[in-house]
């Protein structure tokens, strides 16, 4: 593997879903693979989960691990070329890149959307220049459309709680938010779905359609009560409008996932990948009670990382 | 041991001053006790001294050590049960915590008190909440009311300046200062204090009487001349009201420790937690002169932190 | 070596050049020195490749690493001796070095001038003090004067680009920025030209004359175009005046390096130290082109560092 920005760099997804379970039995076994291997972690936004399991998924793997908040402890950035740098943005991308391509064997980066041109959010102008100046493979932290470690976790755990077999129904379902979130999971979780063993079906409000390519093999409904109809995985997240791009259209009244809502399913497991507004996006008593998978989903992020890890150190000889 | 917030998650005190004084004398003989596990320190309040010397501590025992300052890197969490999250709060405490806890082996946390209302900063709810969600051993970095690896240290540095058989005379003196502090560094060191084998007069001016559950054991007078008199110790801390809780009383005229003051003591060694506000709390004199120990309880920091999260490792078993 | 802060703590320049070529063959040689030894990294500004490259190098000597911004994360410091610390500072610079000293082996710094007293920074007062108290080794990360391991770092990249027993023409040229910036990397590089088998002539327009003791065995002109006349070696870096101190006092029209410029040239390669603002201080084309070694720049400085800390680890004993 050469880098890991979306399900599109996995050639066999089952494969992986196979080694990732090997590792978690197993966490330390290839200590050997990252001796004297650097790991960059840039985060341009804040991160938790993220930052602390692909740290520890390095970590795992014998690799020395860097963190760098550019946001916060460095500096901003220019993309544009040409730019005559006379404003606010003290060094191109080109060089930051570079430089730090030179200095880590790997380098996982981390950007959100400015939601606010879906054309340049949608064309991944800051990852796709960044992997393109680095010249070492990339991992996505989350990047202005996709958040593909996340949606591998996700996959990850639906796949340790379906039965050998069977093919589960799994619903993705828009949850209300107190501000305009960005699609990158909702796109990411679709597009990993499309993929898998899986009958995917997303419901939204009207005016909440997600772009075109990721949402091919999902079925696509604005009854929320429908969609969740026999599911066997619910997973709840909020996103602004793709069409109307970046915009919050709706306060959302009626969608936040209940008990209730999950009367008509298959006794759902009820999935998020937080951080989670509490009774906002979904009520305390799901994520208090024994359908959450929250913390699972979480905890497999480190696996994901790993297996991802392990296969870029493998594809670096 | 499973948790280190206070004197009493310790059972027999004399044997950790005794392990911490074989850590300093050697420490690296425990490397392999920390292979594969990560300490994590997680600050919602700045740290220097505290996050340096933790970080080594868990170094020198062969863990991989994760910090995050939350506050700065991340986003405010949620701690009310049942909150509406529609504010300025991204995570409720219940998923951060356990996410946390399931990340790494051992947490450490520091959050300081908000001095605002005294119920809510002595219910320790953010600590106890934190211990009770992420299910894995958790060392206080400092919390509301108490800051035990200080007080350990201090203890520790006490120990080590006073000859065998002896009970010495501690003094613990308010100071000035240019701001509200939290009581912890003194409830602590109080507390710590009545559990070992030393008399402790504490002095400050009217008002600024600490709760009583950390002075028991101690002697208390508004008289801070008597109260020196043949000390053999004397720790200098600035302290806000606990009574009118959170209040600057008086701006503290005279209580700045001084030489002067030291010659009624039986040559008294001074003590501070660091950072100390120069000929406010502490005249130069003393800081730079021979009676000062500053800069050996900071040292010994360190050594408290390493034996207290060996025994957390011994624990996990 | 006890302290690298300048090129006068080198011995033998020619012997450290070896060294680092040597460690840039085999970085992973010296994996023993470092064992147990603690590296503190203090930054007071922003860093991007001095906090990269200087934590692999002692990730590539065995060291455990520490990075604090304590601008952002820790407090700001006392630097006036006698001072009542009534005010916004938090911690003397005399105890949090000494403790800083107590938990690291080695100590690395950075801290820029203020650009407002020439005297103050000039006296290089807060690293002088720093390595004054806090008793340990400790290696510049750009002071307000320096910045001692670019310069290293851009010795040994001339050194690599010049055929073996000729004498190169080297030239530093001011250029134009949007700010005004510290002379420490103009004054640095002149220093260790001075020492080096290179002729050195350094052109800027009237009133940025660097300070005398830098800059004596180099060739000073404000013709700019007579200064590029067959060089081999041409530096690019803006400085704010050091007469009319911190000052900006032109607009540097035509001051920008170019490929035009470069025809007077014997081909000669161009070199800064990053970050660079694009089209003001050099042209794309330039950054682009294939006389560019600004990235050779930035990979050497992990073996400028590690060279550093090799030699201060074999002088802990």
């Amino acid at each position: 593997m050469k880098k890991f920005t979306s399900v599109q760099d996995v050639a066999d997804l089952k494969d992986l879903l196979q080694e990732a379970q090997q590792l978690k039995q197993n966490p330390y076994q290839h200590k050997e693979l990252g001796q004297n291997k650097t790991l960059g972690l840039l985060f341009l936004n804040p991160s938790l989960r993220t930052r602390m399991s692909t740290h520890i998924a390095g970590a795992n793997l014998g690799m020395n691990v860097m963190v760098m908040n550019l946001d916060k402890e460095g500096w901003a950035l220019e993309t544009q070329d040409g730019a005559v740098m006379n404003g606010s943005t003290v060094e191109h991308i080109k060089e930051a890149a570079a430089v730090l391509g030179q200095y880590c064997d790997i380098i996982g980066i981390r950007s959100f959307p400015k939601l606010q041109n879906r054309e340049e959010d949608y064309n991944e102008d800051l990852l796709h220049k960044f992997i393109s100046y680095c010249k070492v493979p990339v991992v996505s932290l989350e990047s202005a459309t996709r958040h593909p470690l996340q949606s591998f976790a996700d996959l990850l755990t639906i796949t340790e709680n379906t039965p050998a077999g069977k093919r589960p129904k799994v619903v993705l379902t828009w949850a209300p938010h107190v501000k305009a979130i960005p699609q990158c999971v909702a796109n990411s979780f679709s597009e990993w779905m499309g993929q898998a063993d899986v009958d995917l079906v997303i419901t939204h409000p009207e005016g909440y359609e997600l772009a075109d390519e990721f949402t091919q093999n999902a079925q696509v409904t604005t009854n929320q009560q429908e969609a969740l109809q026999d599911a066997d995985f619910v997973y709840v997240k909020s996103w602004s409008s793709y069409t109307d791009y970046g915009k919050v259209l709706t306060d959302g009244e009626g969608w936040m996932m209940t008990n209730e809502k999950l009367e008509g399913t298959n006794n759902a497991k009820v999935m998020h990948c937080l951080p989670v507004r509490r009774n906002v996006e979904l009520s305390d008593e799901i994520l208090d009670g024994p359908n959450s998978l929250v913390l699972e989903q979480a905890n497999n992020r480190t696996y994901a990382a790993q297996t991802v890890l392990k296969r870029l150190l493998e594809g670096l000889k």
